[in-house]
């Protein structure tokens, strides 16, 4: 078998059976293999940014990678941004690399360029094939790398003569390894903080943020009167639905060290400690207070849930669900579109089940206060900052759940990034609801600008942070790519667009242009 | 002086008059110094691919750097692509990126990434600034590393504390290395070559292929009967007005190999020696005859021109120009749109002093070949081969030159990848035509396809190079950026259309749907 084919048949022997692509030369034999590996579903992205978005948002849903298949140094460079996102999120990827066959490598030809170093940047492991007749083993291997735990992206660079020699058979799938149990040790560290009587709290991320580790930590916070918090970069929390839904950590780090106040133990479950997102003049970057010390119960990549169960255990309280309250908010006054309103529409309008891909970013605090009454959703935050995630996390994570709704919440400057996103979910016919929060700005900029003290904003300034001049239209965008698309501007267009967006199949973008 | 406007009063010093950004938080100081540095120009783009290209082109054009300002590491990955077609083209760049402030790396926070590793993989120096007060020497060392010879793209990384810190003041303009004369010993050994009978021929790049180099090229030889190629990866090159116009050498190595049959010497002037774009089962790389001794007359970076004048001398040859013929080619037959009814077009609508950005793909060689008989061009063509090129190098064409109309010839498939360059044209009301050659495929991997022996694509492996279901509709994505379009699927419309948008100010797009 010739090793383009043995690396598909190891691939899907392996569980990864969706490959988001967009070949060169150097993949043309991936590409004629797939006739021969309909198993595995080739998803075309007409920009390597949404191949590793798309991979990230399919992980953060089921949990396992998919692949990516990009066209040498430049194809993986336009996909670092996203990549740098999934490593943060610690998303599983498989990340196949096509290389210059091995005798032209040394000619230095256009297209020559230093990929494992570009790929070390986002990758826990890299590496460059050695010979054809080692591809099933290093298929296999990189899908490993990948699952981690923690998941990782996993890079393999693969010779395109490689992917035309003989590779023998591909590799049979092998036992994944078991996550550890809880440490003991870990547990009854946290349980005589809790039991000291002293101000403590939780800081969780990962796997502890979804419905098992959460009903523990209620029951924890119920039973110990301990605080709990989720990371804000937890990668996929599942929210609404009346449950207990802990408080994010803020963004800015006047409001998140308000959060932590007071506090002499903080618990990390699957969590680094907290930090600001950026540093600012004459303002610490750590956020716990100073006197505060930090308890590892589960390290990123453990099982958090599990040591939160047995914490609870080890307490003697009950980890059970502990309902929230889910009575919709008050109308936001105004027949204006604002956030606000925009969340309380989708508040009451959101199907059970859906998936919010949310790169908000200055709007993201207001809507996300109004989706607290919203049926059950899972929620797909930013995790890396790097802009242009939005998009292709939902195009993956349509792709990874067929039968839910993808919502994508997405402000118009970073949804410029990845646009190419919309073809995909066109061709695909994805289950994707895209929201433009429209404010024709790259608003949070101007807060920042203040923060980092460089104090107000001439005309030259301004204009670099002003997507005005001309204004985008996304409805003549989307439908570029065959994405049909409206223009919501008051609270009733957009509820009547809203509701027509989720009833209709296939993707579907509104334009919400704030007020 | 803080730092922000040290670094930009020292760039504008040292002959920076133009930065190409897309600032985030760690850059606000820089955006915020624009109001107090009103010489330097600032351009908005909304995707960092555009920046990078957008220098590539200014730079081709002036032949001295813009600035980029790149956010963090996520900001540079999204402009390695178009970087790494800088490096290619020995286009000086300075590459400016911001950096958290010192005190708050340590965090590892969410956008914390390996800068100097990414810079590392497309430049020639990488330098993250140590202390404030280093400010503006390091900005002029960053100018003179990209200025070279030969151009290279220079890194610069400065940590967000060090742009709001007291840094001195800038640095005054040194003056700029001459460039050595050319050596007498090279000119000798390549006169040598000429005199001995033998089949010899010139392989020509870098500033050679200008004017001044190309005369001497052409006195060469009419006096020598020396066989005269430009590198298919020359930056620029000015073509048409009656001028001689060595042939480039092929893309394919069949045809490259063709051309270069029989010499026994090659000469190369600022030229890497002949190799392929890619590699292919059983066929090399290396594209001169096996028996072919190479010698090279000017370094890459040396002063290609002024070694061939004194070649010439030394020959005893006039280094004058060559006219070659400038009747324009037959009409294609048929009303249909072709790529050589688009070349045929063209060559008699193309304003004199035109710049052509060429990224053009398969329709590339059908189109050129009409084009010699237009009038004078700029010509500035693919050089690393990562595609997305053409549009950013469009917009800083046409910053670099905005008394000369701008042709983009832009292949659909790469024009998706950095399409966001139409809004900074409609922004800055750039004088560029656009023509998409809308294939509605990838097609140049179907010859790649069969070339790497991959055989015949079934229906799955059609689907990857297919840019149908759907069709991109570039009317509205150039429309939903601001910029006015229209479509033309005849000869008839084509030549219209094109009239038109040649006497509208202001960018305009033809999608031109090729039969």
């Amino acid at each position: 078998m010739i090793g383009a084919e043995c690396l598909l048949r190891t691939l899907w022997n392996h569980g990864i059976d969706t490959c988001f692509m967009n070949p060169g030369t150097s993949e043309m034999q991936f590409v004629a293999a797939l006739d021969r590996v309909p198993e595995m579903r080739a998803v075309l992205c007409l920009f390597e940014g949404v191949c590793s978005g798309a991979a990230d948002g399919y992980a953060r849903m089921l949990g396992r990678p998919a692949a990516t298949l990009l066209h040498l140094g430049p194809g993986l460079a336009n996909g670092i941004s996203n990549l740098h996102n999934a490593r943060k999120a610690r998303s599983p990827v498989v990340n196949i690399v096509g290389q210059h066959s091995t005798a032209h490598l040394r000619y230095d030809a256009p297209l020559t360029s230093d990929i494992e170093g570009l790929a070390r940047t986002v990758s826990g492991c890299v590496r460059t094939l050695e010979e054809p007749g080692r591809m099933g083993e290093a298929a296999a291997a990189i899908v490993r790398a990948a699952c981690g735990p923690p998941g990782q992206v996993a890079t393999l660079i693969i010779p395109a003569d490689f992917s035309w020699s003989e590779a023998g058979d591909p590799l049979a799938a092998s036992a994944s390894a078991e996550l550890p149990a809880p440490s003991a040790d870990r547990v009854r560290e946290a349980a005589r903080v809790l039991m000291s009587g002293e101000p403590a709290g939780f800081l969780m991320a990962g796997s502890a943020v979804l419905d098992a580790g959460r009903a523990a930590a209620a029951g924890l916070a119920a039973g110990t009167g301990a605080r709990v918090f989720f990371s804000r970069y937890a990668a996929r929390m599942t929210c609404g639905g009346g449950r207990f839904t802990p408080r994010r950590l803020a963004y800015f780090p006047e409001a998140a060290e308000t959060m932590l106040a007071g506090l002499k133990h903080l618990i990390l479950v699957e969590s680094p400690p907290p930090v600001s997102f950026f540093g600012y003049p004459g303002r610490r970057s750590y956020l716990a207070p100073e006197d505060c010390i930090l308890h590892e119960l589960a390290p990123i990549g453990a099982n958090g849930a599990m040591a939160l169960q047995a914490l609870a255990e080890e307490c003697g309280v009950q980890a059970a669900p502990m309902p929230m309250p889910t009575a919709p908010g008050a109308r936001p006054e105004g027949a204006g579109l604002t956030a606000e309103m925009i969340g309380y529409t989708l508040a009451g309008l959101l199907p059970e089940g859906s998936i919010i891909s949310d790169e908000m970013v200055s709007s993201s605090e207001a809507i996300l206060r109004q989706l607290a009454a919203a049926a059950t959703f899972d929620h797909l935050p930013v995790t890396g900052g790097s802009i242009g995630q939005g998009l292709p996390v939902a195009v993956g994570a349509a792709l990874a759940c067929p039968d839910r709704k993808v919502v994508a919440l997405e402000a118009d400057g970073s949804g410029m990034y990845t646009l190419q996103a919309l073809w995909t979910a066109a061709r695909e016919q994805l289950e994707i609801v895209v929201v433009i929060l429209a404010n024709r700005r790259y608003r949070i900029l101007d807060i920042e600008m203040q923060r980092t003290g460089a104090g107000a904003m001439g005309q030259r300034a301004n204009s670099m942070v002003d997507l005005s001049r001309p204004d985008l239209n996304w409805v003549q965008l989307a439908q570029g790519m065959g994405v049909p698309a409206t223009r919501a501007s008051t609270a009733a267009e957009f509820t009547a667009q809203f509701r027509m967006a989720i009833d209709h199949g296939g993707p579907v973008v509104i334009e919400a242009v704030l007020s």
